[in-house]
């Protein structure tokens, strides 16, 4: 396929990146079946370190298997799959060079008893299983927060020097948070920025509620309405240096198809990048899933409503 | 003895690993009287780091020479043996070449203040001692279990590198989880999930039982019957990446050997790779060690019901 | 000298050693009076370090100068000396090749406010002194005990890798240990059995007395008879690898000549291979501590009863 | 098979080397159908890298592959497999764990313009690979042969620190020697005491002739016979510390099966430990090859006259 | 055995030198039958290197074993052992602790085509094997000279820096110096003062004729008379910063002992520190050899004329 002005456009906003992380965002914006259209789906299978094997797998039996979600990316047309280290080992030489990986490079899990994650993977790692980028959590508000964004500078930097794009999801959480503010206008904006003044390639954040939770904010979203959820997307493109950064959006738990649908639109319309879904695709059956994603595929191609 | 086309499916599912590591679990899978077949009897001798020599020794005296262990897994024909540095070190000369060993690197002891361990190994260490692998623990829902997880990331990642394959001891402990629930099979399998994704070659569990400790991972086991030993063990495997890593069970303390037994079948029918199984063989007599692993391992052959 | 059969028969239980460490050990084992009798006596003067300066020479000025400690370990035939960097900087010249030294790598002091010790040597040290050896405290039961066994994890492999000896001093304390437990049979073989486990390859503990400490050992040690202290000797032997490995046992604080003597042959009859006495020699005027140590070799050399 | 009484008193012969040598060299001395003998038969094809591939494969085809000769090895039950990188990489997965390895790490070709080799190989490549030793040529005689001592002496020390054993080809040639020379029995018994020397563990050489090269080396073998081939492999053999090391001889080009036979009881009664044999068998049909890998394993183990 | 006032005096003229080096020649100086005298007589055997296995050992066939020579250094009681690293890696282990070896880090051999010598050996071999010291050869006048001795001055640093003692080879050779000017009495004497401006601890050349090769020198010797060898002794002894360093005079090709033992008288009496004899001895039956030696060191002992 050849390279788009859309794709043209977008790499050439990583203008201090060296050729290799652009020729890593390009492979997952080329990939699949929306290659060339700058907007990206991702499959994200970390929720077995997150949430443990059967809560995550047992509704879906098949998807124990590391190689079914390989197989559900690729036959879907996605763009990219994100997972931790023992599952992309387990599928990344039957499927090298048929889908761009991400390797989630740390992790939590029920059983913390912090609110920061484990560093689990590293950069000699995605390199050895030719992985295009790496995943890293923070959690803005924890009291850990700083470490992990120190050890988020260190890997991103040793990513980059080696092309390894980096894509950093940042979910608030801890702290002084409350549990409404996690899903704030304010905070979550707040969350996409930080990811990206931490040199985040592509960004990943929830959708955010209208809620604003800091009283110093508030002043700065008066006489803006925030009741569409576009317009909050849009609000959180901006906070990613004006659109310059990719910034994608998860789904959170499962849930009704319909509302997988209204979201994608929304992010579509808001000017996000994309969504990455996980459980509300691995967790339904196969067939099920790929008509999902068939949709959502065509909702951001703009060939659905 | 030539290699099996059971063993070769076994390493065809280390498809990211290089030919070092893979041969140093061919040797493991070849090695002794159930070489070839695909199951495993592994020999650990750790206690005396955990227990202290007498509780581990003084019922069967010879037992406090290290030679003694080595002897005891060539003779039962077992698959490897596994201990901490200074074990290894007063025998690896002696017995080279004639049994696979795995260096146990991290340690805990009787006294221990923390749910944590010592690391007291290395890579270098298993290489000059011609280790077959590290063996490593965690503990799962330990307040330092992320600091554990960075470790083995480290070790992991080079002990591959040379050729040398992983073993991960999973033993939910400490933090917020109760007593019951160390044993729980939610527990269990999360925690042999979590060595998987850790990117262990082996994975070592100990024996679940049908209870279900976390109430968000209840609903995932409802309408399924666990009430068998040999349907837990089937969940693990399946919680391993669906069977594609080596998993053993522990046996736990001394019991008698009828349980012993049992627990060998159950872990044959519900698919588990088999045993590694310490205090239940060295403490006993030298010959009713043998006798017992003798059965064990026609159990494994399928020779015994 | 000629090397005797009996330390043979002990360089062979260090197996998977470099013939550098075999000879740095054979060095101690062959030097002084006890030389070729596989029976080792030990000068440590690290109390300095530990208690301060008055409290350890104010009794016997003449040994505030550190040639003094060098002196009275060659006059009195012992098989090292050990000590601290400072104090071994101040005589290794003036005594190079006249007696194995065993660089002391860790210290305490009176004022630490935690149960630890502070790096205050290194290999690198050990083989500029010339040292045979270097040894290391750690605490079984402290805290920090993972600290200190992964600081001598690393120290002990890169001597053993340029031929340095190590020897271990391992004093239960801090934690969840009763001051009664400190000297406890079944703590004190336990951290014995520690030492040897981590690599150690001459283990120093103190003589316990027959006080079991661990409610769950107390079923191992039942139906023997410790009430000699020969016994505990040989129980703690048999905990360092069946006698694979060198023991030494310290004397404790200064006390009377006729309980020294009695510890030695205790030492002597259990099977220990000697001891490591300070304070009693240094603390008393240097003819009654030569007359002593005299004594002492005797006792080790059988020519005492 | 349990390690045999012949094997363990080679083993003992290494005495300087850590147990992970000692296990790789036990490998392969176990291996095949003359394990525990004390005898091996080694398998090398570095005739692609030395002569071409036209001239090393054409006149059996299959041998074009290198899969080929892992197969080969395997069903002849052989020693050891050796061979460049390449070749290795090619097989080393598919095989892994079913016949010990030899990474040949410098290697020459017919355009060379140097009697020289280039390294082609190291030892985190024989570790990657799972080989069990390194082999490498140095060409005594050779205007350059300084420089592949110490490219020899640098990589011996790497692999001997980390498990890996050495196999040292002594091939004299180049500077002051005559062609004649080249297979001199004094050249060929210094050859061989010079691989000795560097710490080879395992020394290949070519069956030397009568003809004595040196004048200044006639005397020493005045009044002795030499006109059997088996006198002069017991010469090299001495030659190599009195047998304390193991010598294999290599058997040249192609040529008539019963010449090949008669090589291997004479390498037999001369106390060599076995043959290097390439190019006389992979350039025969498989099944031929097979066949006289059969008669001269039987002539190793005297089950042959 | 007491140092002595003799060795105290010596080691002090190695004032630059940390106490591990001073250690390291204490031992050599403290050893054997000469302990404490000052002189030494050392057993080299590098001569399989130099001129073959049979020309060094065909004589005294027992020879040939690598053992034989620890052995004959010990029961000799002779001051250290030199010998190549594949000799030492023979018997270090067995022999750990019995004799001061000293690993000749350089050979040459009789097929070399320049006047230089290959590096086999290195500082971390010698820690490794349990040496007091490593042994360099350097050519005085040849072509290559520099080189050899930027090598040494690396290696020796090197060395020095963990301990270990050096013994320089200094055997003028090569460019344009004559036949008999290698062994003239101006040559000797300038060959053995560049290996003390070298830094090396024991100075080691060959015994020097009454020729002065040098015109520019005679004049310096005008009015001297050399004609007995011990006036010989003396000016190398003088040339060696005073006396300041040790230098011990090889014995060249094996010859009549009348001539050996004149040698030995007149290096005593000329001030010289001993002798490096390797092939007057090894060459000579066992008994002959022993009893050569026992002459040798009584000469040295001045207990024979």
């Amino acid at each position: 396929m050849t390279m788009t002005p859309t794709v043209k456009a977008i790499l050439a906003n990583y203008e201090s990146d060296n050729p290799g992380v652009k020729a890593n965002l390009a492979r997952i914006l080329m990939q699949g079946r929306l290659g060339g259209t700058g907007k990206l789906v991702i499959l994200p299978v970390d929720q077995g370190f997150e949430h443990g094997p059967a809560r995550s797998f047992a509704v879906n039996a098949p998807a124990y298997d590391p190689h079914y979600h390989f197989q559900l990316a690729i036959d879907a047309g996605l763009s990219a799959y994100a997972a931790p280290l023992g599952m992309l080992e387990a599928g990344a030489g039957t499927f090298a060079g048929q889908i761009p990986t991400i390797l989630k490079v740390n992790s939590s899990n029920s059983w913390a008893t912090g609110v920061n994650q484990a560093v689990t993977g590293g950069v000699d790692d995605a390199l050895r299983l030719g992985c295009s980028a790496i995943g890293f959590t923070i959690y803005p508000g924890a009291d850990d927060v700083f470490d992990m964004m120190e050890e988020i500078k260190e890997m991103r930097a040793e990513a980059a020097s080696v092309g390894i794009a980096t894509v950093i999801w940042s979910y608030p959480r801890g702290g002084k948070l409350s549990k409404e503010g996690e899903l704030a206008l304010d905070v979550g904006a707040y969350a996409a920025h930080m990811a990206a003044l931490l040199g985040a390639h592509i960004i990943k954040v929830k959708l955010p509620t209208s809620h604003v939770e800091q009283k110093d904010a508030a002043k700065s979203y008066e006489g803006q309405d925030f009741s569409s959820q576009a317009s909050r997307v849009k609000h959180v493109v901006q906070s990613c240096f004006a659109g310059r950064r990719l910034v994608v959006f998860s789904g959170g738990a499962a849930k009704g198809s319909d509302a997988v649908y209204q979201d994608a639109r929304d992010i579509r319309d808001g000017g996000g990048n994309g969504s990455i879904i996980g459980r509300n695709t691995f967790q339904r059956p196969r067939d099920e899933a790929l008509a999902m994603l068939d949709k959502i595929v065509g909702i951001y191609k703009g060939e659905e409503a």
